[in-house]
């Protein structure tokens, strides 16, 4: 319980931070943070989450990534579900809260609310196959990174850092395309709030990350093999 | 003593560091530094604090940190209020430095000085009831990153840099709704200088961030309890 | 065969981060990330695999970084070869990623791929001189940070955070000389796919880092010594 | 002899890639770096440098560094003198390098190169009391960071990357007031070149950092003392 209660906070914190910077900080005038700083934003949250709540959970905060750590031999299977419940809820609660925040402002207007789409729905025009492409490998990156980074061999006390940094990374490259996923918690919780054209894109942002994760399970576990421990 | 004096300086330098960027170089004709920049001088303002005065004082630099801290069973009550006192002179100190250099500048003016506020005079127009309740939530959250990152289960050496890229994270949401407080110090030392409606609207830059830092110190000891020790 | 699989993956992604980042959102509008968000970009692409399969293959990706490895004593000779074609493989399917992607955008250019150049082809118009030392000093300034920071004294946990630091600081010097090469794999991959005046001027960007990276082995050796090890 | 090298080629990184970056990629047009960006290089100069040299000679890079080490009683008094002529000579090689990529752009002109000054030649107009004040603080601050970081009881292992990043804060405060010395290596390298009135304000770039530096070893004394040892 005490995990569900974890990923719940540190998935709201990453919907909040990412998609909170994005909403309100991004394009404002003269001195707003752009692309960049949403790209860090995201990645800080992972970074700050998983010093303060991996001794807990593990800090997945993302379904794409409970699963790519079960395919990957990292994570308990019967784990999986209730874990990808707590993070749909905490990124449901975390977009109320921008939602709450932003209906306070003059002249309020919900906007595109850092959804995820393609088509006319990309911020630079990307077509459907083009963000099919950019969440499957991008999520599957991810998922190397986060296997390899956790792997025994590798510097433990610094995978926190590398994965949330490696999550900037991501956002970096691809939010001209779908405006980043890699994460369906997230495109979920920012699609109810917009409804119509967010939710019937939805399932892509389902379905390619989770393509890219399982990929990733499989591959890591080629190069670099190890005895199964929870993460 | 030497707690107090480290205190002191501590918070003199994320004021001085924080407000001072975006008093001087946030919006710099062409090369500014904007909401980014002041962001990420507010939190290398307590990553370098963190490693620099963090094994004398524990480096709270913030009246809220130090009650969430104390509500959390990680700080001595005794210990409270000489270190708010310390926090709000050495905030003072900063504000003064900035008002000095900032007077030898060519058509000098005080503008905003980087104080916080909400309705007309939060930068992006966000009312009471946004100011509220982003206060009051980043407060919380910054004290679940202090709270979890400095457990004992925790990677220890790596929390102040995780805390002080959360205040970056907290910055990069939140300047626009009220310019970012979560430290009654900092908003204090700068109404000061400023007067007016910095005054008149500081009560709120006291009492939300103390009550987000209370309910992170009530929350945090159910998710992961953990023996008294001082942080 | 694992460690040429695990260079395969890691050139891929520095190429697939570091000039897709330059490719789909440096030059966003308004929104954009700007040489700096390149510069990060590139180091992160670092920081991410020196975490992640530094303990497979040492996360070379880059063929001058072998070379001067292997001056510096700390790479073994038969090791040279496999590594480079495997890092140029890689490259390739990073910048045959970005074009994919690249090729799904409304009104679809290739323009400059991110390729490296010189003269007319040097983003702020610096001559072939200025671009020869460049990219000499840049990569021996590169295998010195390598070479020192994986050094048995230096505190090893670090070394991959320092590295890749020092590549986007590599970036943010020189972006506008040469668009920054430091790796003939990034220059050769983007060279394939723009053709023309970037292949015919793609022998400068193997040349220059490789004396660079020999030069930086040779000196190493005498300011810090020490028995040879596989990095 | 070898630690005397490491300070003549850290000292050149530090000016190449802090003055190199604001004199080649701050101000290109819509895509450049800014005084973002600028911080970020000059930090990032001690951070690779830290981890890459720090083992050999301690990488101080800066003649007020080396003296506030020596009063705060953690450098060995017969080395300050040879270590402040290494580093100036290491300077005046990184400002040499600028000047010669630079001299390969079409339409070359000297302009500012980064050089540091007040009242007509601050970048934001500001006078001579100002910068006075902002280099003695500045100065002192950094002091206090790298006596604090390197202290017998602070994590060692993140020493150079708060230190690193320090330098990166103080750079975000004051570039606006005199292009930020806090080093009288960088500012000689750079008045050298410019000659005229950066030679003539060169005085201040000396004296205020080392009345900084000194203080800081005194106060540091204070708060925190230990038994000496060399850094």
């Amino acid at each position: 319980m005490k995990k569900l209660v974890a990923e719940f906070i540190g998935t709201a914190w990453l919907v909040l931070g990412g998609c909170g910077s994005a909403v309100f900080a991004a394009a404002f005038p003269d001195l707003g943070i752009g692309f960049m700083g949403v790209a860090l934003a995201f990645g800080l949250t992972v970074v700050t989450m998983a010093y303060a709540i991996g001794h807990i959970s593990g800090c997945h905060l993302n379904p794409a990534v409970s699963v790519g750590l079960w395919v990957g031999g990292r994570f308990n299977k019967k784990e999986v579900l209730p874990y990808i419940i707590a993070q749909v809820l905490g990124g449901i609660l975390g977009a109320a809260i921008i939602y709450l925040i932003l209906s306070g402002k003059e002249g309020f207007d919900i906007g595109g609310f850092a959804a995820n789409g393609y088509g006319e729905h990309s911020p630079g025009g990307y077509d459907f196959k083009a963000a099919l492409v950019t969440e499957i490998v991008m999520t599957f990156m991810f998922l190397i990174i986060i296997l390899g980074t956790t792997h025994s061999k590798a510097p433990k006390y610094l995978a926190g850092l590398a994965i949330g940094l490696g999550l900037t990374l991501i956002h970096l490259i691809s939010i001209p395309i779908t405006n980043t996923s890699v994460n369906p918690a997230r495109s979920t919780s920012q699609a109810l709030f917009v409804g119509d054209w967010a939710l019937s894109q939805l399932w892509l942002f389902w379905v390619a990350p989770i393509i890219g994760a399982i990929l990733a399970g499989l591959v890591y576990k080629f190069i670099s093999p190890e005895t199964p421990t929870k993460k």
